[in-house]
């Protein structure tokens, strides 16, 4: 993977460094990182869409931390159609990693939240790039980032 | 179909393994199938979108599981949006089957649905590949994918 | 009209064969028709700018009919976004006839819907066919489709 | 602004002929004016951009109205979600005149509005065309079209 | 900074001039500025887009106020769809800056938001004109415009 570059773009907004918990994921398989902050996961969707253009990104991790107002979800809505247009336009895959402040109680659960959500993004952005059956031993596995994955329906 | 290119995008978050059962359907057909697996649904626009501009394929069947939260229905929406974006920009056919998790009261219900609709609508996918007057004569029946169809209404 | 060429888009999910309305309607304006059936109304945007940009198709009639459950509406909801985004990519009018299945409390009352909404609705569409200015005699004038007109608001 | 040429785009749902009421406050502008009217204002994005691209508008003044149900209010979300992006592939402002049928009590409170909304419009098309400060004196004036103005917050 | 271009879009519909406090913060960079006053934040996406592709500007900060209603937030909403549809339609950055009516209980807290979050993000167009890792020393850090920042949960 020493010819690939993995972007990375984050924001401000989010309470927590996710772009270096990325980074150190990434760090063993040889790929050069690019990483792009910005203030928003509003401003995530042209961000990865520069990485892409502009910096020769052959893949971007866009990771952003959502509020828990009705407000925050909806912004949220808007970035995830925004990442998903500029996947589109650039025929790349932006793997979308977004927290919900609300999904755990206290400071400890959101830094597990976190720190799983990004790792197993980041190996996921790493199998993409190596092509597009890398992840087929895990179709319909029942597979979650953040949380334990829900298996498969006829193990429950 | 023997020249006919059918792609399989499905993901690791589904909690069944889709893309095989419709890999089953299809073999008969003749045509070649490409499967790409993905992370998510939110990943299926942009798997499908290069299965038909990069791998060849004729048309594809988009394959995903949404849970029962309302930030999944919300993920599912913008997968959606994403397909019928992919596919006006490629003028090609993309079959989403969606199974939403709270559609059966149980694993087994919930295996039928899978196991149905992914039937039925990789049985559509061949016949708009053969044609766009293929499935006239259905047209109007209220057919359904996963449950029994409604029928039209002057039957009911 | 008979150079020109009108796209009847239906599905197998609606209760009633609303192409053949149309088709009915248009019969005596000398109008070719074009004719694809698909699966549900998410396909229809495709299949509209299919028979614009493949089919030679002047306007396309994009009919459906969607469930009472909240995800047929949004099902719907996408659908239009769809069909208005065919419209701008081809500066062609498509012309959606949705109906939802809970407008009315029984088959006799759906089946009017369907009838009334249809027959109006291809008429609109060989008007607009004809020129900017020929539904203008109408303009604001509380025209509904599937239900009576609704008046201006000082004949009230 | 003899040289000018302002697009209006109106509905035959509407129940006030509100193309008219802008025809005529543009009048002593010396614009030239083009019509074009549709079913419905899902049927306004398309017709917007064809008024730009296929009849030389240098701007559009869209008007609709919205009924008072819920789903009447999804299809206004999609009409005004189009109208932005036919402005985007255009390069061109398309002024948005919508008016919601329970914005008034009574259809004289509803006539008061759309006389109004649409006058005040027509004239700040006038002012977009003319340039892109025109309209920068009365910036952050809380100013209201089809209603009395909010005015600057200091000014409470 | 002397050789960059940042665009203000601001609107008649807001209730403070929002546009002269981001020009206040700018006047030192070095950097010219370009105004564009449209009605309401509707037209800001097509008003950013035309400051960015016919008036130069490297940059573009959006600024609008939102009303309380319901339909305020829709018409936000689909202002923000199409400012990020403009940013990927142009690979540049537009610092979208909305204030909610309802953020503040009175005409001074509402100022407070106004005047902070202005500031706070004209500096952050400031910072990403400079370069894509200007604002990583903040990343993760919780940071907020227009009321105080949230700051790390590590820090909680």
């Amino acid at each position: 993977m020493q010819d690939k570059k993995v972007g990375l773009a984050d924001t401000m907004f989010a309470r927590y460094d996710m772009a270096s918990i990325a980074r150190q994921e990434l760090e063993d398989s040889g790929v050069t990182v690019e990483r792009y902050t910005v203030p928003g996961f509003k401003d995530l969707p042209v961000a990865s869409k520069k990485l892409i253009e502009e910096h020769g990104c052959d893949t971007v991790i866009a990771m952003g931390m959502a509020g828990s107002a009705d407000v925050d979800k909806t912004c949220a809505h808007e970035a995830s159609q925004g990442l998903i247009q500029a996947e589109l336009d650039t025929n790349t895959h932006i793997i979308e990693v977004f927290v919900y402040e609300n999904e755990a109680k206290d400071p400890e659960g959101l830094e597990e939240i976190f720190q799983d959500r990004v790792k197993k993004h980041a190996r996921n952005a790493l199998k993409l790039l190596r092509g597009k059956t890398e992840l087929t031993i895990n179709a319909g596995e029942g597979k979650r980032q953040g949380h334990s994955d829900a298996g498969p329906i006829d193990e429950e």
